[in-house]
């Protein structure tokens, strides 16, 4: 895959997302393009519905740096979970997550995350998973999307999606991966004091518990 | 230790705040008390210099609940790390790290925010820890504190420090297993799909590398 840099990493949070969602793939993304050579690699910033302050869960208050109406071409789009259902019904955001996926080369989710871009239609016929406790309401929602139990996450080349919480720090640092070198992967892990899981191997917490 | 409920649990932030320092921590917090029985048992805020938009590590624009000056009575502060050197210049946000450490029972920092205690002398004669990457500088700058290496963190009863970034998940899941219960630690790890290093054990980042 050949890039121009930076690269634009661009998160979708929304009121009520989970702070660890959008907060562990920033770490990551920021950390990789400092650590990069030449530095500046990854351009990441937050995105929401409009461009004010969102409430995140728990109360944590997070500026998006940009609206979804107005925001630099994306390279990578990461759509993160939470309290995800609103976001499910309205239009503006499910044609907006469906029509940057077609212009975008890489579509993420993390955790609920995965229930957005399903309703955009993007998953259809595509494996994916979410978080261990949420994987049944997928694949009962959604029954066209083949959810995929004991993963990390599931890459399905355009389109990655991760189980919950600190599953997402683990996709990402797999993306970092993907566009840049497993080298740069492993030392923004390092530097993070991260131990990633750098397979989609089965999670220890989804091995204990169904859903 | 006998509390009375919900603790307030402080997290001190500032500009070019490392963002998983005090976003990790949150979600720790956030999770096990919704996870708590009954629920609210941790009331988790981040605190600043000034009530006003912190621009943390890579432009990320978070908003501080309150100001060093207002805020609710803290039963647990946590100074976090990133570029920290400013902080330790600040007469205002040193006295007050000090002051709030004698009215305070449990006082934690995540990566540098070791110096910023440190710097308040608070840490004088213990056993602490930092970033694998700025151990030696703390031991330089501040002969009187024991620096620790290849711990996640190391607890010393009112005063807890851990290593970078990450290693602050697993110090916050310690300090809800103090705090609450080791049950509920391990449900909020396992909510989180977060592998926690469940004791002070050496970490593998640290143990690869020399500072």
């Amino acid at each position: 895959m050949q890039w121009s840099t930076p690269l634009n990493i661009g998160i979708y949070i929304y009121d009520d997302a989970e702070v660890l969602d959008f907060s562990g793939p920033y770490e990551v993304f920021a950390t990789a393009s400092r650590l990069s050579n030449p530095t500046g690699l990854f351009n990441v910033f937050l995105l929401a519905e409009e461009k004010r302050t969102v409430s995140a869960r728990a109360g944590y208050l997070v500026e998006p740096h940009y609206g979804i109406d107005d925001h630099p071409e994306l390279d990578v789009l990461i759509v993160v979970g939470g309290v995800h259902t609103a976001e499910l019904d309205k239009p503006d955001v499910i044609d907006w997550v469906a029509r940057t996926a077609e212009s975008t080369d890489l579509v993420a989710s993390v955790c609920t995350g995965a229930f957005i871009l399903a309703q955009a239609g993007v998953l259809t016929g595509l494996d994916a998973t979410t978080h261990w406790e949420d994987q049944q309401a997928l694949s009962s929602m959604f029954p066209d999307v083949r959810v995929i139990r004991n993963h990390r996450w599931v890459d399905q080349g355009k389109f990655v999606t991760s189980g919950g919480i600190s599953a997402g720090i683990d996709m990402s640092l797999h993306l970092v991966s993907r566009l840049a070198s497993p080298a740069l992967a492993k030392m923004t892990a390092r530097q993070m004091e991260y131990e990633w899981h750098s397979n989609e191997e089965p999670s220890p917490a989804q091995n204990q518990h169904t859903c």
